[in-house]
C-alpha cells in the first residue's frame, strides 16, 4: 500500500492530470487517502442494507483512476492471451501468435454478447480494519475501520464462457497445458506507465463463477468501481478482483506484479520487515471468517441493546452463525442472519453451498447492570466451523492484513471510529 | 456419543456375542472406551511419522465391530441405490426398481475391478482434545486427548467411478434429478439391528476424490479401520467416512441416521443441552484449521527446546504456516513443516491445491530462562488465512467437539496426557 500510494505520488508529481479522471464521489465515504482514493461508507450505512449501494460502497484504489473509466466504451480493449496448444489453434494461426499464446483482442460489446449472469458477492479489502491492528502494535498500510467490505450483485459474462468463446474447452485443458495462474492486468498506471495487476489460482477459474462484469447492482459499473469491466472473482480478496480489466494471460505463474509477489500476503506475529519472506508466504486469496458490529441502539429504557453487523467468509463458505455478547464475552447469544433471499443462509439448515455474499446479523441482548462498562462482542464461524480468534495478539502481522479477530464495540460509545 | 455407547451397551447385554467380533489390538493404544472401542496412540508415537502405521492408527468405533470385518470378503455385498432417471434405465427396469430407484449389488470384485486410485488423508474425529474442553467445563461426550486423529493412504475406487459403472454420468445429473446428499450406511449394529449411518453432500462427492476403499497403507483394511470397504471422504470430519460401509443411496435428504441428525454438529457456547436445537445447526464435514504439540525435547543444556506436533486443515485446505512460542504466545516463531513428499506443502509457496494429509511441523527454540516457566504453544494457518483461536472460552459448546484453540504443554510436563 504504501509502495502503492508513492507510486501514485510520483505520478501525480510526474503528470499533474494523472488524477483528471477521478469520477464524482459520495460527500458521506469516510476518506482514508485521497490519491489514490480509498474510502470507506459509515458502518451504520453499511449495515443497514443487504445490497451495498453504489455510491456507499467502499473504494480501494491503488493508482489514479484511468481515461478508460470515464469514456464512452468504444476505446476499450481487452486482450486475451490463449495458449496456441489449447485453443487448437491451426498451426499458421499458433506461428502468427505471440510465442505460443494466441492474443484475442475484445470489444465490450463482443463481452457483453456472451451470456450475462449475475452473482451476488462481497468483496472485501485484506486490510479491513488495520486501524485496530496499528493499536495493538504499528503496521505498514493504509488505515481502515471496519467498512473496507461491501456487497453487490455483479453482472457479467463467465470467464469461463469468454474463454469457451476463444477455443478453450475448459479448464483442465489449461491445467494439462501447464497453466497454474490466471493474470489479470489493470489499466491504471503509474508515472512509468506500470499497471495494476494480480492473479487469481487456475481452480478458482475452474470453479466456474469468476466473472468479467460490466454491471453493479443493475447499473453499469462506476468509474471507482472498474468501468467498463473488471474482474469479480468472488470468495477471494478484493486486491485480485482487478477493476479496469485490460489483459488477461493464462501462466504457469503467478503475477509478477508487486501487489501479487510483495504485497497482500500474512507473516508470523514475530516476523518485522526486514524479516519478511515474501517468497515463502502464500498470495492472500480467500479471506478467513470475520465479522464486525456496524450499529448498536440502546433501548431507551437503557435494559437491552440491539447490535447489527456484517459477517463473511472466503471461498463461498457460508457463515453458519454469529455469536453476540454483552459481557465481552461471558456469555453469547445466537444472533438472526440474514442472508441473500432475506432468510437466513441455507448452509445453517444443512448442506453444503456457496455463498459468495456476506451475511447480515441483529441480536437483542438485555443489559441487567444497565449500559455502564457494557461491551459487545461479535465471532462469527464458518461452514468449515471455522472460527475468528479472540485477540490481535496472535493475528497481527507486520503488514496489518487479514485482522479477523473478535470485534469489541463499548455501549453507548461510537462504534469503532 | 453417549447414545452410541448406551445402544452399544444394550447390545452387549442382549447380544452377548456382540462383541466377538472384535481384532487383536495393539497394546500401545490408549483405551478411551471399551465397548465400543476407543483409543488413540501415544502423541510421541504419533507424530513420529509423516504416514501412521496401521497398528497406531486412532480407533473410533461407535457400536461393535461387525462380522463382515473379520470374514473372507465372499460374504461382502455392497447396495447401491440409483435414481432411475439418473441411470438412464429402460422403463421396464425403472419399474422394477424400489420407488424411483434402481438398487445394485456389488461384491468387493466389482469394486475392487474399477481404477484402483491411492490418496492420502488425515482421518480426524470431531471430539478430538474433548477432555481440554472438559476441564474448561462438563461437556457431553466421550474423553480424546490431542491424538483423535490420524494420516494414511488409501486405495480404492473413486465413488464418482462406481456410480458412472452404474450408468451415472456425473455429478451434476444427479443434482438435476434432486440429489443433494450421498448416504452411506454401515454394516455396524446395534441391538435392535439399527445401523451406524452418516452422509455428505453431493459436492463432496463432486470434487471427485471420495473412495470406496479396501486398502489402508498398502495393507488390506484392518477390522477396526472397516474392512473389506470403507468411505474415506477425504477433508471430512471422521463421522461420515463410513466403516464397514454396506449401502449408498443418493438422496434429496441428509442421513436420517441419530449420529448425522443429533449428534456431530456445533453450538453457541451458551448453549446447554436442554436448549441444543439439532436442526437449526449444520452437521460438522469439515473440520477447522487446527494443531497439536505430539513431543518436546529439551536439550541436555535446557537452554533450547524441540517440539514436534501435526497440524490439519478440513475440505483439502493446506497447512500453510505454523507458529510456535516458547514464552506462552508473547513470541512466535514459524516451525519448519513436512508435506507429503517430504517438503513443505506446496500452498506455502504459493497457488492453490487440495492437500487433505496433514502436515507435520518441528520448531527448535531457545529457553533464555530455562525450562522453568516455559510454556509451548502452538497454533497454524490454513490457505485461506483461517487461524486458531487462543483459549477455549469461545469454542466451548455443550458436546465437546471442534476444539481448535492454541495447544499448550508446559515443558518439562509430560504433554498433554
Ligand atoms: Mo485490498
Ligand atoms: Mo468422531
Amino acid at each position: 500500500a504504501d509502495v502503492a500510494a508513492n507510486a501514485a505520488a510520483r505520478a501525480a508529481e510526474q503528470r499533474p492530470d494523472a488524477y483528471a479522471n477521478e469520477p464524482a464521489r459520495w460527500d458521506g465515504l469516510q476518506v482514508r487517502s485521497a490519491a489514490p482514493f480509498n474510502a470507506e461508507p459509515p458502518p451504520a450505512v453499511l449495515v443497514a442494507s443487504y445490497i451495498t449501494p453504489n455510491h456507499a460502497f467502499y473504494v480501494r484504489n491503488h493508482l489514479p483512476v484511468p481515461p478508460v473509466a470515464t469514456g464512452d466504451g468504444t476505446d476499450f480493449q481487452l486482450s486475451v492471451a490463449v495458449p496456441a496448444v489449447v485453443a487448437g489453434a491451426p498451426s499458421s494461426a499458433a506461428s502468427a501468435s505471440a510465442g505460443r499464446s494466441c492474443v484475442h483482442t475484445l470489444s465490450l460489446a463482443d463481452v457483453q454478447a456472451l451470456p450475462a449472469v449475475t452473482i451476488t458477492a462481497a468483496i472485501q479489502c485484506a486490510g479491513n480494519r488495520r486501524t485496530e491492528m496499528s493499536g495493538h502494535r504499528p503496521v505498514k498500510g493504509g488505515a481502515w475501520d471496519v467498512c473496507a467490505i461491501s456487497n453487490a450483485t455483479w453482472t457479467g459474462a463467465r470467464l469461463t464462457d469468454v474463454l469457451a468463446s476463444l477455443g478453450v474447452p475448459d479448464a483442465s485443458a489449461l491445467a494439462a497445458a501447464g497453466v497454474r495462474h490466471v493474470v489479470f492486468e489493470g489499466a491504471d498506471a503509474d508515472a512509468e506507465g506500470g499497471t495494476y495487476g494480480a492473479s487469481i489460482p487456475l481452480d478458482v477459474l475452474a470453479a466456474g463463477d469468476v466473472l468479467l462484469a460490466w454491471a453493479m447492482n443493475g447499473e453499469p459499473l462506476p468509474a471507482d468501481h472498474g468501468a467498463p469491466l473488471r474482474v469479480v472473482a468472488p470468495g477471494i480478496v478484493g486486491a485480485r478482483n482487478v477493476k479496469w480489466v485490460k489483459s488477461i494471460a493464462l501462466s504457469d505463474e503467478e503475477s509478477h506484479s508487486h501487489w501479487q509477489r510483495r504485497d497482500y500476503k500474512g507473516f508470523c506475529p514475530s516476523v518485522c520487515l526486514e524479516d519478511a519472506d515474501y517468497d515463502a508466504s502464500p498470495s492472500i486469496q480467500e479471506l478467513p471468517i470475520t465479522s464486525a458490529i456496524g450499529d448498536v441502539a440502546v433501548m431507551p429504557n437503557g435494559q437491552s441493546v440491539t447490535a447489527r453487523g456484517y459477517a463473511y467468509a472466503g471461498g463461498g463458505r457460508p457463515v453458519v452463525r454469529v455469536d453476540v455478547s454483552a459481557d465481552g464475552g461471558k456469555t453469547w447469544v445466537a444472533a438472526s442472519l440474514t442472508g441473500a433471499d432475506g432468510s437466513p443462509p441455507s448452509a445453517a439448515r444443512g448442506g453444503r453451498v456457496r455463498d459468495y455474499g456476506w451475511t447480515l446479523w441483529s441480536a437483542t441482548l438485555p443489559l441487567p447492570s444497565g449500559v455502564g462498562d457494557a461491551e459487545l462482542v461479535v465471532k462469527a464461524v464458518d461452514s468449515s466451523y471455522n472460527v475468528q480468534p479472540e485477540g490481535l495478539a496472535g493475528v497481527w502481522n507486520v503488514r496489518g492484513v487479514l485482522n479477523n479477530a473478535w470485534h469489541r464495540v463499548r455501549v453507548g460509545g461510537e462504534g469503532d471510529e
